[in-house]
């Protein structure tokens, strides 16, 4: 059995549920009925969707919520225009990547804890909290100053870092891993949740499959199926599937209006000179244009940026 | 070399176009400067849209078209019930299966040319054209009455039953098949612009992926990619992945945010009692207010239904 | 019910077999037991292999079989090179494409009828049985004088096209489509065994996944997952997933080793001048190669070729 | 520019290598002609075969080397008597899970640093070199006393757990992630190797596709692509992939026979009981069967065991 603090109760999390009878203390609140493999993150023991808090900003309530910036922190400049940017726009978190996961090792592996600070001082000149991605468990050190901490795709079965991230307790945006089943996502997110740590995004950011027209295929059907089953907000990466910038409205769009709770952005001040990602990061100019439709969207769904 | 009567012009493909400096004779137009594998359905060579006339029905324009009905015709009733209650909502076609592609040969299997009579009937006590599915190059007489001819999935690289579409004239539907690439499709879509048949829309089911929460993966972005790359309309089917009632509300509003033309939705008086895909059919009722949310969004983004 | 005719037997398929208990004719067989979709298919019912005969070639025995020969016939002088330097390697049956599915439609489509006559008239010189894919139902006349009718990956839910080759009542080598589960390809040919022709041999191709250096990925483990599951034979072809010549030798012999009761490999005089496939076909000297490999592996398991 | 002692040698990376020209310095060897993304890793820089010692034990040469032993090492009598069978039957390495990357966080996560003492132990008795899986860089002064370090799929690209491998200096065993293509693992290798450590056997443990009726496919055909592209020794896993008893020994056979030059079996005194992947285990005496056909079928292509 496992004790864990969540959402203001202590919860016995029995699991497989077949040894639930073996208990026979009544002054616990025990999941007994949960038939899926991850208890806590279904919506069959809290019923209530989740709403989580980066600072002021609330996740998974009537606001739809668009955290936006540059795919990798190159410099300070940089960074501060795209913030300033994304703000005007509507954008209410600042997303940026100091800790760059890349398939190559010869590419530009970004500024690390550098990095970090120059995303924390773009936070503090705009008022946007940060959400940026850790890599490894001995960083954790760095993150204790983040507002949200990302888990990427790439170690979205890195289970000693979701561990590691849920004992932080800061609000997590846990991508799926682009091999991941619906099933295995919540099942990360459990790692998570165990520890005692509530508060989790889902984020979908496209699944590998056959198709090469785009770079990942953006599931957004299953980014709604996560949702019937979680009380967790669900987030989509357009940015990362689309693979070109043309088709990242389409799929923004796509996403807020199959439900999306947020939305997480690529934006750079020149895109086509960026250290990593350029094809598919977005202008200010553009971005903003797209901040205006998915407002009007959104609005026409019953809900607001 | 073959020559093509399409879009009002005599065009001669030469494709590969390495071969198209062999050709002198001044008054044809040529297709040279076609790199990819389409060059009819590429808009490379026609940079206008399409628009595509079903009758009075225009796909493909500024409004976006929906067409509604069951996923198999069982009786003239049923037909009819649905016919009157999907118009009442704003569906512009009825669409029904006649002709029924089963995974397996004890399942029911479709009534066939009656099934397309009991359509036509509720087409012409409603107004509303017909889509509807053909999978034998034997059958393409009874395909004569019907309004818009579909090919399913199963059946999208079936050459010789595109080639006999191409020939019979009526504006098409074609369904991508569940593991075609965006380019595979378009090439598929080219053997029936290549019978001088351009009433071709391009329509988007679901691809086979490894994730099994939803029964495909809606390719929203492979169906924008194929946008950016031709001037044919596209459509999305959005009852066939979801698999599930609860998902195709997401994934319809989903696609036509994203931008298709065109909507291909089920809806049975009982879906609980349908002899085939009762897990996904909606019921008039949930059909009617997927209506407005869907003209919502539409008309957020500058459309009409 | 249906009544089936198949293995010497009468049988009455009785499906789902919730229904079974409805029957009260002692004097039929009943496939009662069968739980899966494909009662005739299902080794629940039939337990001992099925050994398929093509003129005198037994599929499904002690003897590994392998078919060879040309991707496309393109003349008779080709088709008959190829098929004497195949039978002289081990070669048991002929196999050339008269009628080719192209995904694009300004390839070349192959002869048609007029190559279904020379792959006989190969067939007559060298005594070997000729396997030959069909495409429409309109040609299965054609089919008549054919040994072993192929259906291709792209066909492989044509339903129509599968009944009319189970009524045809000749050995059918069904391909499975390239995004078809196991279950479904089996379900297939349960199209073909209901119309009372059990003579059909599975046959793996490869199917669509991410992975873009080989062309398909030959399902090795989906084969031999089916094989438990069937009494029918199994097939592998290597050459259409390798998609280079070079990987068609290690696939080759990996689906014998597995436990393939049959191969199909394309080889060509000259496979750089080869109208189709040019970058896959084996020379005859390379075949022979495989070939002497091919024997030692499969009587280092106690078969034979 | 990076510089890396390796294979014996001084090499300068210069990759993309368009840069190449900018260097002057004659008394370095510069891998200029790599066009590849993982210029170590490629056989275009070198050529002849790697062979990879784990102590006595050489990886890449004439012999096919066989790893074995249990999923999860659970206690010390579990471990040595499989330990001991797998010598018996012809094993060369003793493989076994201490720390297990679990989907679900209530599964059995394996006995950590006691489990590695335990794979000690039962090396030393039984003189077989242990490999054994790292998930987490704060593990490593753990794996120093390990002979060979396993990188398992749901890390193979958790770079920063490469390089750290790569920085110890033992034999790494690389997986690739179940998503990645060819190229992707390839480069992952290359974290490793750009660390001057040139002792990675890449292995194949199956990917992520819609089949179901394996647990992965196991994609032989990619990893001969990949020997085709690198010097480095290839391994497969057919225990993963195959989620069943009776489909190991068939992926174990093709895997051989279509030329690995190591296999990863997972043997259990009593997978009943198993405290994970208790579906795939072999028993003792099953893997004694399948050593001596392994034996037979890589005699036949002229290799020994």
């Amino acid at each position: 059995y496992k004790t864990v603090d969540i959402y203001g109760k202590k919860v016995v999390i029995v699991w497989p549920d077949s040894e639930a009878e073996k208990i026979n203390d009544d002054s616990i609140e025990i999941s007994t009925k949960v038939k899926r493999p991850f208890p806590l993150a279904s919506n069959e023991w809290k019923k209530e969707p989740t709403k989580i808090k980066v600072k002021d900003v609330e996740i998974g309530g009537e606001k739809v919520v668009v955290a936006a910036g540059p795919c990798a922190v190159e410099n300070e400049e940089q960074t501060l225009t795209v913030a300033k940017a994304v703000k005007r726009a509507g954008a209410s978190l600042l997303r940026g990547g100091a800790y760059k996961p890349r398939t190559n090792p010869y590419s530009f592996q970004g500024l690390g804890e550098q990095g970090v600070k120059i995303l924390k001082k773009a936070s503090d000149e705009t008022g946007m909290p940060v959400v940026t991605e850790i890599m490894d468990t001995r960083d954790i050190d760095v993150f204790k100053t983040v507002d949200m901490v990302q888990i990427g795709a790439r170690n979205a079965q890195n289970f000693n870092l979701l561990r590691e991230v849920g004992k932080l307790g800061k609000p997590v945006l846990l991508k799926r891993g682009m091999a991941n089943t619906v099933e295995e996502w919540l099942q990360a997110s459990e790692y998570i949740l165990s520890e005692s740590n509530g508060n989790v995004v889902l984020c979908e950011r496209g699944i590998r499959t056959f198709e090469k027209s785009t770079r990942f295929t953006l599931d957004i059907g299953g980014m709604i199926a996560a949702k019937t089953m979680t009380h967790l907000p669900v987030c989509a990466d357009p940015s990362h599937p689309a693979g070109k910038r043309e088709l990242v409205h389409s799929l923004a769009l796509a996403s807020v209006a199959a439900g999306a709770d947020m939305l997480i952005i690529e934006v750079h001040p020149h895109p086509e000179v960026a250290l990593s990602d350029s094809e598919q990061q977005l202008t200010p100019e553009s971005f903003e244009v797209l901040m205006n439709r998915i407002k009007a969207v959104v609005s026409a769904l019953g809900r607001k940026v």
